[in-house]
């Protein structure tokens, strides 16, 4: 691996008003790939500048680009660590299996990640809610016009100190089911964090914000019939005291937060159901009084309650609006694994230093 | 309008042999949009360069980027001109407002086009089947991460002069029915002309290829049943003398050259229907001796003739694997309008000089 140094780094912004996403550290690992150079090249560490990109780069055109998100933590031992980072960068592969783009080796895009968080510990904000979120992402980079796959791709990972994602923080969050707009139907790719999916979503974010909710609940492609997710969030229901998620049917994202609730809750006892949830389901289950709490997982907001859902102008309204206690529990839980506060028993967090 | 020429122009490659999208000419516009700066700012012509671009740039995360394709021609007489571009910038305004992006002025855009085509004008080839193909294409620009729309967009146009889309020019294509993935479905952005649709389509595309086949001929998402469009063309079928083409549904792109078929098409006293149409419909019809002849409509591929179109393994074989008349016949009237061979009945060819 390559490595060069800023001469200087920059002022760090405060602490205690990062939002999310909007300032990054002072280095970020970039890992060429070239078909025509056998595969891929020296990893290298870089100062975080400008890429120079020619005009055709076809991923401007065609959209052939995919991402991670992931976060580390500086636990109150002054320990360094990434959650699930192996995770990751596995489902980045499959991400980039469906678009056509260059499988990588995990270990070595690991070791590469852990040696740029070495050097940009200092960014990492160490208060309650806050965490060094980390952006791998991979984007074709051959300039031509015409719809077929690069020969070439940029693998880059950039750093930045965030808050929470949603600006009022653990407050429930307002959904609107979304019954116009698609987000992602069978065999599309849905299940791919690409970033085609991230533009088709913004529109129906856009008219959601408008009339005052915080996310969209996506229904199925094919039928409108099924809740899918919220596009940052995997999507669960706290119903007769039982957890219930939509099922991974191909359209929807494998989330590893997802995947760390529901062994985190049926490791302490709590049922968990993986199968299709109809939006008929959730308003009748909430008229009879059985749906008792609605929650969503996402690396950015890790669990993140949600007080009202609303669907065809009629507000289902979970737990009064407020957080549910399992909702509760497992924010604690989950949070307090990442942070070091409860034992690691699934080997998910990944020590750097 | 800013304007700043290249000290030397490139070597020009070999007309004869340029392909499709390998190569760009001297000078690009950008525009830039910003709304904290007011929104657009001052158009310019500029060197073809590479673009910096900051590694949080939105569209390189999120794929907030739309496109569009059009040509320009030098007639025998010397003439340089376009074909039908308002309508491009219009359709390109649409995809904007679909992808949360910024609206900019149809007639602006225009006179930016001209003025970049007339500075660029040595670079039209004139042989048959070869254009100046223009490029424009918008895209987020804002260095942030999180999913919200860019309050940032960079507008540019490139130029390729360009040979046939296909390598094998008017041989008729081979197309595979997709019935495993889905280009797009009804509430999704499949009329939008944006990055992530394509995309999506690259890994049906990849293994419609490693069977032998040209292109993929999607089926709708919700049922699979109906023949929508081919990615980079939309589609007609000729069945009992009478031109059939899928009708414009919410997830098929709005072509513009399939508008101008249609036309030259009606004007001829040939019928056309715009409706739903099943794979079935199309099986059966082949197996009765109705259907006649297909071929798809785009802007890279002008008019391109269908000669086998493959359906759960089982080929449907059109005209004998042969261009058919009117097939043909349209190819010449469309290439002929924009050629200035025929006269130009529908005001679509825009002069430059």
């Amino acid at each position: 691996m390559k490595i060069k140094l800023v001469a200087q780094r920059k002022q760090k912004p405060d602490f205690s008003k990062l939002g999310f996403g909007k300032y990054f550290t002072d280095h970020m690992l970039v890992w060429e790939y070239d078909a025509d150079k056998g595969g891929w090249q020296e990893q290298c560490i870089m100062p975080y500048e400008d890429f120079a990109l020619d005009p055709a780069c076809c991923s401007l055109h065609y959209g052939q680009g995919i991402f991670e998100g992931l976060k580390a933590y500086k636990t109150a031992d002054g320990k360094v660590t990434t959650f699930r980072p192996r995770d990751n960068f596995e489902r980045m592969n499959k991400s980039a299996t469906r678009l056509c783009m260059a499988n990588f080796d995990v270990d070595e895009a690991l070791s590469g990640l852990d040696e740029l968080i070495k050097i940009e510990q200092e960014w990492i904000p160490t208060a309650e809610g806050t965490s060094l979120y980390i952006r791998p992402f991979m984007f074709g980079t051959e300039p031509f016009l015409g719809v077929h796959p690069s020969k070439r791709f940029l693998f880059t990972i950039i750093l930045s100190p965030v808050g929470s994602y949603y600006a009022h923080g653990l407050e429930p969050t307002k959904l609107i089911v979304e019954d116009k707009y698609t987000r992602a139907s069978i065999g599309g790719t849905g299940e791919a964090k690409c970033m085609g999916n991230y533009a088709a979503s913004l529109l129906a974010g856009e008219e959601a914000k408008k009339k005052g909710y915080d996310q969209v609940l996506w229904l199925d492609g094919e039928e409108k019939k099924y809740v899918t997710e919220v596009g940052s969030m995997n999507m669960a229901f706290v119903i007769d005291g039982k957890v219930v998620t939509p099922m991974l049917d191909g359209s929807i994202l494998h989330g590893i937060t997802r995947d760390s609730a529901i062994k985190v809750l049926r490791a302490h006892g709590i049922e968990v159901e993986e199968r299709k949830i109809s939006i008929e389901e959730l308003v009748e289950a909430s008229a009879a009084g059985r749906l008792q709490e609605a929650f969503g997982t996402g690396t950015a907001a890790v669990i993140s309650p949600v007080g009202t859902i609303t669907y065809k102008g009629k507000d289902i309204v979970i737990n009064d609006g407020k957080m549910g206690k399992i909702t509760e529990w497992l924010y604690d839980r989950i949070t307090g694994i990442q942070r070091g506060k409860y034992a690691d028993d699934f080997g998910w967090v990944h020590g750097i230093n």
